[in-house]
């Protein structure tokens, strides 16, 4: 049997702020920063040792998984920074304020760009500042690699490869793998894993900050899975990320 | 022109302590960590952008290169942690004070293990906990791998490779890099690539979590160097090195 731990990073600061983040590159608040601590804290006392760490270009995801393996003393472990497990790229949404964003366009309309499978929000313009173009931590792909807006479909596109060409064979070749990541990027290696459907895996929450252990069969299909640590943060967490997004 | 940066961590509790470290993992004092974001601030402020760090699996060098990147907005880097970039193993002098060692030794003594280039202190046991058979980060390492002590033409021999079979090629490719290490492992590359005699290169002292810049001709061999930062911070810095296991 197999083991794999996903994380989701602690809260940053647009969580915080309210506002749709994406391939923003903003920090963890000082929550997060301890809830990062705290999973570190559930994993080394539940006796986890880790081969391999992947994890995103994206500093709260990096930041999470870097105090996560301090407390676990752990810092010598091989990071693979992937872009490819970015959070979902959320086009000319970023950067907005989610409740303002909701009272003017309705909650509906916020739930369809938030929560639909294959609609993708308002696409930024390939010249707008917040395209990822000249940032230099993409400097290694094409342009049209680069996203300028995504559906959840499009993060699950080019999350699968990850786990087909890198994950999957070092699970195989016996490596315990932790995986610190966002909200979309888990939610499809979640749907690939759990084969949840296209319409339920929008309605999918994961919270900020708590190790999530999925335990594999020897063909990598689940057995069970379940979150460490204490089980009312994680259901205050969830019901918090199931909230965002609604006018104030 | 290729430039390379090499950093030596900042302060670590046992360089404070004045004791021998070697494979140790220590952790940085509040001072190290101070030198280290200052090294990431320097950097950043004279427009250093990385493309890959190297650093060892050892926590003071882990953190100094951390830190720093923090600064530099580059936590994105791909780091590469290898096992041969480690501090010289310093066999059974590991943990002993510097202080009390010359006391007992006498200066001279102690200044052959630790600057002779051929000769190294007297060995860890096989069966002594301090050695690091059953560390898991050494895990993929033949036990003829793992020292029990080290001199500084022993480190030099394990070094090397990490520069010809990856580093050189990697300037070649056109890549910036930044490497994070410690006095000895640094000692090994700067005495490869000025060509110092093994008997000079023991007096080389290297402060700690200093910038230090090598400018490389196309055979990758140096032009000129110069640590970045404040002139009189360096000075002071390699000072305290070089006054390092004196008697007190």
């Amino acid at each position: 049997m197999y083991k794999i731990v996903f994380m989701r990073h602690g809260e940053s600061t647009w969580n915080l702020a309210n506002r749709f983040t994406g391939w923003v590159d903003v920090d963890l608040t000082d929550k997060g920063i301890n809830e990062a601590k705290t999973a570190g804290r559930v994993l080394r006392d539940a006796g986890f040792k880790f081969d391999l760490a992947y994890t995103s270009v994206l500093k709260r995801a990096i930041r999470t998984l870097w105090l996560a393996l301090d407390e676990m003393d752990q810092m010598y472990l091989p990071i693979k920074n992937d872009w490819r497990l970015n959070e979902r790229h959320y086009g000319a949404l970023q950067g907005l304020d989610k409740g303002e964003t909701a009272a003017k366009y309705g909650d509906a309309q916020v739930l369809v760009w938030r929560r639909s499978y294959d609609t993708p929000p308002p696409s930024l313009e390939a010249n707008d500042d917040r395209a990822s173009f000249n940032d230099p931590r993409y400097a290694g792909l094409s342009k049209e690699q680069i996203p300028l807006t995504e559906c959840l479909k499009d993060t699950v596109a080019r999350v699968m490869p990850v786990w087909d060409e890198e994950i999957a064979p070092a699970i195989r070749a016996g490596k315990q793998i932790l995986i610190s990541a966002h909200g979309n990027s888990l939610r499809a290696l979640i749907k690939m894993l759990d084969n949840i459907s296209d319409s339920e895996i929008v309605g999918l929450n994961i919270p900020n900050g708590q190790p999530l252990v999925y335990e594999l069969d020897e063909n990598l299909k689940p057995i069970r899975h379940y979150y460490l640590g204490d089980q009312d943060a994680i259901a205050a967490a969830t019901a918090a990320v199931a909230n965002q997004g609604k006018a104030k």
